[in-house]
């Protein structure tokens, strides 16, 4: 393979700040089937220009760096191109990088860590075939922390799973006689519905399902149905009354097991490569307990409630040496950020 | 009254800005025994300088921006102060700062409301009366909202009620086993030091009492007792262990009630005007319910514990449309902020 493995000491200041902008603009990504993935060009008197890859269907990292660095008539030929995760070599919904990057006469070409996909991995070899310098190893550690838990669920062969809990303060999803609607604001429903657009599948439970006879289609902020739609998916083997909006939708599948891990089989052999799991609390329950959530977008109420409903059931969880941790994660935004009144905690789960 | 009440109209654009900088100072204290007060001082060419009232025993807002106009060598006699309180007439701890005004030789001052506490009002005669020029009314309502809650409990003559809530993502403060140290971080604890250190006193039912043997002082990022201590009280009937660190504490208060507006009216005929309610969950539940709490910090650590206790017990609300609402409270620092692992939440409660 041509690209070569570097230590940091092979690199200047200016380069591994190049590889630091990228990585920053990595994180401007959002989680789900595709790894988060920044590129920056470093132009021969210094100035830096970045870009990212914004999710499945847009263009990648290392195109839209080069997209701009056009716009603003840098000369490529004397640059080099910095990019957190190796150039893919194959044609998905978009053109392979390795074409781009070679047509756009850029010379030079650092990495930081390899791609962990077989069916996009050996960039760098027709980087380095096609006469460019590549190099790779840069801030290496910092890329692969950056996706391990996209890695972590590719290696399972299942598929990123998004979990979203909405609560009050209290940590509750329903008063004592039930009432849900609505605890969170229409700022946090409008970012909720955003998730839902990005993501190949929404799940929830039969009891959610017959309780709020939900549509599970991603709205825009004027509560028009989108056209891309995500697959709705019931968990469970209560079925559905023959009217409802779920039973309707032929594109809704229903998974008659309370296995998550068996669940997961279906929905990664059904082409689900991110999945949200939206409720109810027991579903989130037992998802949280397989082990298998990888990123949570918690929406919090500023009320108190009281005795009513968790929103997380059945955890497994008997002294505190046991709570399942999370850790607050950067990405995308802040891991906390405002929504009208409600707070929109983002997390990472612990590893 | 030498003081006009005034309207907007009556104020310039550079005025309006100037008290509009006065409050933004005000929101830079921390609530408690004394209201939220901000001033600034405006040149004769426009430049602002503002000071603003750090809690009891600081120098008050007016003294606080005077000292900094003359650190700057600012000509004070040709500016105009803007207060967003009518400035005390009165020897509180500090002396009062009508004087310090009339001794600073600013001939023009304009405050936003005039003071609620009849022992302190009636400072804009006396300037009046000593020759300056003295207006009000300027964001009067802005002023009055700032520090509704403190006339609210004023008013009611008890103390202002700082709720502390440290709990995990799911509104646990124990496992199922009981174990509850520590949820919160290190940081989280530090904080919650420094909120103690500001009240006049710390409650906790005898629930917690007996459980955790606390000795409810405040202390220091090293661990350190500070000089000044809060008093700490301790609600309910049971009697405590004659070798736990309250009952050994000379200063301890019992009040062997449940009754949450007969322990505020022993604690406002004590003296107390900023009392601290840090649990347990009962207590907490208790003080919603009567609706005595004017400000709750809620430390939130990011894991879920499951099954465990509730942090606020007891809440009577049957349905969503009862639930007890929260305001973030962007004084002191925004409504939420982190420290450590952790979030803090700042809330008012509705009005």
């Amino acid at each position: 393979m041509g690209a070569q493995p570097g230590d940091a000491a092979e690199f200047t200041d200016l380069e591994s700040a190049a590889m630091v902008a990228a990585l920053g603009a990595a994180r401007e990504g959002f989680r789900g089937a595709n790894p988060l993935v920044g590129a920056a060009v470093l132009t021969a008197d210094g100035q830096i220009v970045t870009g990212h890859h914004g999710g499945a269907g847009t263009p990648h990292a290392e195109v839209d760096a080069i997209t701009t660095a056009h716009d603003l008539d840098i000369d490529l030929s004397t640059s080099t191109l910095f990019v957190t995760l190796e150039p893919c070599a194959h044609h998905g919904r978009t053109g392979p990088c390795t074409e781009a990057i070679i047509n756009a006469a850029i010379p030079s070409v650092v990495f930081a860590s390899p791609d962990p996909n077989p069916l996009a991995a050996g960039g760098g070899s027709i980087l380095a075939e096609a006469g460019l310098t590549v190099r790779s190893g840069l801030h290496e550690e910092d890329s692969r922390a950056l996706n391990a838990r996209w890695v972590r669920s590719m290696t399972e062969a299942r598929p990123f799973v998004t979990a979203k809990i909405a609560q009050s303060l209290d940590g509750a999803v329903a008063a004592s006689d039930g009432t849900s609607q609505w605890i969170t604001s229409a700022e946090s429903r409008v970012h909720a519905h955003e998730v839902r657009s990005r993501v190949d599948a929404i799940l929830v439970g039969t009891g959610t399902a017959l309780a709020d006879d939900p549509r599970l289609n991603a709205r825009n902020h004027d509560g028009i149905a989108l056209d891309d739609q995500p697959r709705p998916v019931v968990l469970g083997n209560s079925d559905l009354p023959v009217t409802s909006f779920l039973a309707l939708n032929p594109n809704t599948l229903h998974l008659p097991t309370h296995d998550v891990r068996e669940a997961l089989d279906q929905l990664h052999a059904a082409g689900v490569r991110h999945l949200l799991v939206e409720g109810g609390p027991t579903v989130l329950g037992a998802f949280f307990t397989a082990g298998v959530v990888d990123e949570v977008f918690c929406y919090q109420a500023p009320m108190l409630i009281g005795p009513g409903r968790s929103s997380v059931e059945g955890l497994d969880i008997g002294t505190l040496q046991d709570a399942l941790h999370l850790v607050p994660d950067d990405t995308e935004t802040p891991a906390v950020s405002r929504l009208g009144p409600d707070f929109l905690l983002h997390f990472a789960t612990g590893t």
